[in-house]
């Protein structure tokens, strides 16, 4: 749960980041910046601020931002009926970015899940990704990202989204946030 | 047909709209920037430089760098298989572009088409873009765009490319660049 006010602070200070990675967006854009807590109420340590391009019945184009050492919690995306679930692409703008997914532990990782939600963390292979650097996570399986010490943007090029359909590690998650 | 010399100015050139656009791309993507003239020889008027970032068998992205009034020529994306065809969404970063697809004829366009092509330009209802501005092209319909004085940057958010199978209007075409 956020506040009107919290979300336009977020919103607003999510354009200052994309504008330093070049990325124009329109007004009608600008409006409609999506500003996700998980329902942790944590924004700054668990959340995400994005914006979906485009999302048909085929394929889907975000921009993401994060925050300084803002994390975007552990979840995968499941199957859906005939769909494997959503397959996507994550590519680094502006920022660094920590990504975890499934295999070998990385010894000396570069991100700490945020203070309290360390038990639904439990990915640990880290792709560090730069500016044009990416990675393709395949469909179903568990992911985390956050944001090194200046913040990120990052796109994103998927099939299409169904976050409803989102399977979170830890079960306080609710990925539709409210705004009070 | 390229020489090598265009092939690598052309590379050249198209990174610096990339700068431009805030666009950052790996020394790897770099060496790997297509250049496609279509087979007519004329880069400058009919042509094309991209950079796949990711094509998997459900969804695709690119960037496209057009250089001033540069134009990709008239073409659909067929039906393959059980595929309907691919779906494109046309999102300008940097410049100005004119997108031209079926529907009522734009009075006075700001496109022309390359000399001597004009018979196999035959949709005319123009779309502008500017930066922050998209448009969906839906599958298997016609489609051609050409760049403003400046030159462009667009991010093409799509399914999966085969672009062998793409149907141009000019019966010269030939979507395989040669390089000699
Ligand atoms: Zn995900
Ligand atoms: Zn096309």
């Amino acid at each position: 749960m956020i506040t009107k006010q919290q979300l336009m602070e977020a919103r607003q200070r999510a354009l200052e980041y994309l504008s330093r990675a070049g990325i124009v967006l329109t007004p009608e854009e600008q409006e409609r910046i999506e500003v996700a807590d998980f329902g942790l109420g944590d924004l700054e340590h668990t959340g995400l601020e994005l914006i979906t391009y485009v999302n048909t019945s085929r394929c889907c184009a975000k921009e993401l931002v994060l925050f300084p050492r803002q994390t975007c919690p552990e979840h995968r995306h499941p199957p859906i009926g005939s769909d494997p679930g959503k397959e996507e692409t994550f590519r680094c703008r502006w920022g660094e970015v920590y990504l975890y997914v499934p295999g070998e532990p990385t010894p000396q990782p570069h991100a700490m899940p945020p203070k309290g939600r360390e038990p639904h963390y439990t990915v640990w292979h880290e792709i560090v990704l730069r500016p044009g650097e990416q990675y393709t996570i395949p469909p179903n399986t568990l992911h985390w990202f956050q944001a090194g010490e200046e913040g990120a943007v990052v796109s994103e090029f998927s099939t299409t989204s169904r976050d409803e359909f989102d399977i979170f590690t830890d079960p306080q998650i609710e990925r539709i946030t409210r705004v009070v």
